[in-house]
């Protein structure tokens, strides 16, 4: 940490800081200018409430230099991290997986139908919701676990991985044997308890990036999942709020070089959410994968209009499979395969 | 809800858009332009996912006209809610009520100093965290039910009434005989399972606005509390995320005037989180009042500097006792009491 | 300037980020930690670009520290400043001074009949602007010179001081006769020729801030007018564009308190463009003053409902003359008077 | 436009909104819902202050329809536009054009050499500033039109197109014998005046979204020169200020494929800004291309580090070169050429 003073700051008043730096068990580097002294404090800082100093008397800045996260850091695994599932398939390493399916299960019909398109046209995950909470009150929510293992069913007849969203610690047990990944949804970001339970997980997590949350904070999320021993955690850009009103969000495809620089995690891009359109989301399911994204995940039905939740911005099968198409020419062009 | 046509829209487009708004039981009243034809639509388009024909062929644009929230709206109860409490206080009144405490129980000696100070200063509500979700994982998480229970033993003891963060379902029960208002935090507001819960709880809630929450989803998310059947709830302004950085958030004061218009339910304004500076309570608690809060809630702690979270933010309670000088003659500049 | 390195930064690697700020004039002072070296620079950072340092290699982190505004940091002249007019107005002092007007100077009648009414209810300066730069181009454009002394004539029959919008360097010079404080629209925050020619200009300034302006940025702008010599600048707090829609813009009034804690210059408040509609102007007016705003402009027009622009902002002149009465009650409670 | 009354809305409210849509030359279609009472209004509302309306009694929402831009939309040029050059290269049509240069042009050989290289690797067009406008009054503020007649003559050398911004109107004639292309930027985005005037040069427009402009604000601006008789207007996207700190502004990529979809207009990516770092710009030039964007403009220096101004986002030399091979492979793979 930094603290930097005041010009007019007292010897009073830095003897204070330094004392307060020091009782915080830091040990503090002293730097005296010609109109200003710093302090760099080098320790145990992880834990400690910066602000408190910038509003100690003579105080005119604290900067915390150390990452709050640790494992999540590139600097952990300067690598990067592979995960493995169990059929082979392999997220982040050359490849660009591709996710495909509903917002909501529906029934049996739909999933099915959509499985065996997905694998057709080369996708490796099928995905699904089984518990839609909703904006409104009024609107579907959800077939629950019997809609999971329908799921379940028509990806392995298919040859297809399944990952789903976990919205409470109490579905984490009633899903596991239906998922190969479990997904946290952007408003449970900072739902820490459950972080904290999916750290003791056995499956890879899918964590998506709050709809207001920064890069930092996602980060420091995967951390809580890292902490428990869960490595195997892929991160998910699904845009962010702005005052841009064109797209339901703003998709910060910049975040991907982003992430892939100050981590070793893999990213996901999300173009469904991402733009809330249907009209975009090819453009920015290939924009994702030429700013090096290791897969994409896509809202796909077999009749997108009549879908039973985000149906503006879910695709039609013939659309994906162009899409699958399209995305294996631009991961070719930068190298990878898909 | 409104369906403009493009300029060159054919007359099939048309028929299939109302077509599909009829089957949806929609009435259609179409508007033929020289240039543009329009489709209003009249109905149950409360559960209707608008964004949809957004992308048939030959729209131009789809606006919803009815608001999606009912209950929460100014025309359900016109002349706005006021909540009583056990011992008579009232929010939502002519009195501009104050809750004060801690963000965390700490132990009895901090709770019991600062209940006796917050009610000798004039303060209504103790307040204080049980549960405490920190960002870092290496952070203080609060003590629970027994740090909640010395709360509520401090609060009665000095006439004060109890409100408290709820975090998930499995809380509600155990908290119901320790608080007179449960708080939903900023990153529960769109945490629907949650809500419904509260809607069945025989408490009042205290809702606060999400970190990337717009006014129409706050009124949102508290239908979710009044459909069932739980009409005590109070909606807080606590900032919002912005590009600014001066300050943690931004405290958007104008949400104050802009809720009173739009629903009858009352509204606190939280200036602590809302700037995350303790420098600047103050004045954001004393324009909250001026703008028509009709309450405010803020940190206090017998000893901010050391306080286990929030310090930077948590004011003195010296302080604390000048400020409710103040909120008392701006209160009273625009004829309410506090 | 702080330069935190990695920590697998080789000495290499140091050594040339040491070398790099010794030759740009830099005072290096080196602490190395555990796990981390740190590098703190004092001297000529003014200029620098410090993101540069960010990409050499082994560099984790650069943080300027040291302020990049000079004359309009508080430090500069820690009682504040409070500029006089030739009428004995002062702005920055105890008296919070309203400024009222229409947002385009239309016609004699409008201009006189406002000045008239502004005057009766105790406002200080007749604001209106003469070259109306609209979003759209089909939209009314102002009246120019001629209307601003239709104004400058109203304004001085009533006792009343002048403000209006200068949008390029070739107006100062004409309207120069005919204001008595210059504004610069938030659109011009960051026009830097205009704000230097400002500097040499005899009369003092109103600086608004950007719709996307830091507060660190709008004091820097400020710095540009005050580097000329011209040392009259009033800030301005007019709202920032967020995601919430519910409102214009959002105003950010904890922006007060800030700048009256990093600066000296005295700020206004704005709550017509603040809020962009009439009926929550009242209220964010009311919360400037609490919050501490030297001033306020609103806009009011004896016509509020036909005003050639920003019509629906628009106070009429008995509901500015109802605000004054309660400016004057919030400023008195918080020490003031207006 | 649309006017969606009350519930509770009388007649007369109803009677006086239909007569002032009327006054205002609107022709009106009422709709009368069980509930709700709707107007649907078709006419000359282009230039109406529709917000005025709003506040009118009985009022619950108004809603523009028609797009506020003209020229600017899809519907006027429904095969798009494409601007040709006078060295027959074209922008908007299937080749991705690259534009690559300094920030600022600083000496003969800088620009010489960065001519020869942005040649030899394949870019169309030289860009480079002659007018610096910088946050910092402090820095370096540009060469000005003898800067402008080295990067001509070198572009002419090397057999490159010209591109440069132009700050104001008094620039305009100076700069006419020495661009191809008169570049407006993000801060000049609704400097209107200049916009008018740019409508009457006989050159093409690269017009760059505002830091805070949405979409629909940067197609109005175009339309100021649409509308003066110039319709060789090239949009750009350059990043847009959010709560996100990670890169200097967030590049909303999803403008690309947006803009595609409402304007004829091409559009160009600019990754050097859009990201503000050099690490970052290779991944966001790809993503822009593969989401559609008709060109690229970026900044390369021969000594990257040592750039006069933006150093942090200047590609090296060897850098671009790299970059274009890959822009070329990306832009085969969508079907175009680069």
């Amino acid at each position: 940490m930094i603290v930097a003073m005041q010009e007019l700051a007292t010897e009073e008043q830095i003897d204070a800081i330094i004392q307060e730096m020091v009782e915080a068990g830091v040990n503090v580097h002293r730097t005296t200018g010609a109109s200003q002294t710093i302090l760099a404090g080098v320790g145990p800082t992880q834990a400690l409430d910066l602000t408190a100093f910038e509003q100690m008397p003579g105080v005119m800045y604290v900067h915390r230099i150390s990452s709050p996260y640790k494992l999540a850091g590139r600097g952990f695994r300067p690598e990067g991290t592979i995960i493995e599932f169990e059929n082979g398939v392999k997220i982040g390493g050359n490849e660009v997986v591709v996710m495909a399916g509903p917002c909501s299960i529906e029934n049996e019909a739909q999933i099915q139908e959509t499985a065996r398109r997905v694998k057709a046209s080369g996708g490796k995950f099928l995905r699904g919701g089984a518990f839609k909470p909703r904006s409104s009150p009024y609107a579907f929510q959800g077939l629950g676990i019997p809609g999971l293992k329908l799921m379940f069913e028509a990806a392995r007849e298919h040859g297809l991985l399944c990952v789903s969203e976990v919205m409470e610690i109490s579905q984490i047990e009633p899903m596991l044997p239906y998922v190969d990944l479990f997904q946290v949804g952007a408003r449970n970001m900072q739902n820490y308890n459950l972080l904290r339970e999916l750290g003791k997980a056995r499956k890879p997590i899918l964590l998506k990036r709050g709809i207001a949350g920064t890069i930092e904070e996602l980060l420091l999320s995967s951390e809580y999942i890292l902490a428990g021993g869960n490595y195997d955690v892929i991160l998910c850009e699904r845009g962010i709020r702005t005052y841009e009103t064109a797209t339901r969000n703003t998709m910060d495809i910049s975040a991907i070089p982003v992430i892939h620089k100050l981590s070793h995690l893999p990213i996901v891009g999300d173009p469904s959410h991402g733009t809330g359109r249907r009209d975009m989301v090819g453009a920015m399911a290939l924009a994702s994968v030429a700013a090096g994204a290791d897969a994409i995940i896509v809202e796909v039905h077999p009749n997108a209009d009549k879908a039973a939740s985000d149906a503006a911005q879910t695709l039609y099968l013939e659309q994906f499979d162009t899409l699958m198409g399209q995305i294996r020419l631009v991961a070719k062009a930068i190298g990878r395969t898909a």
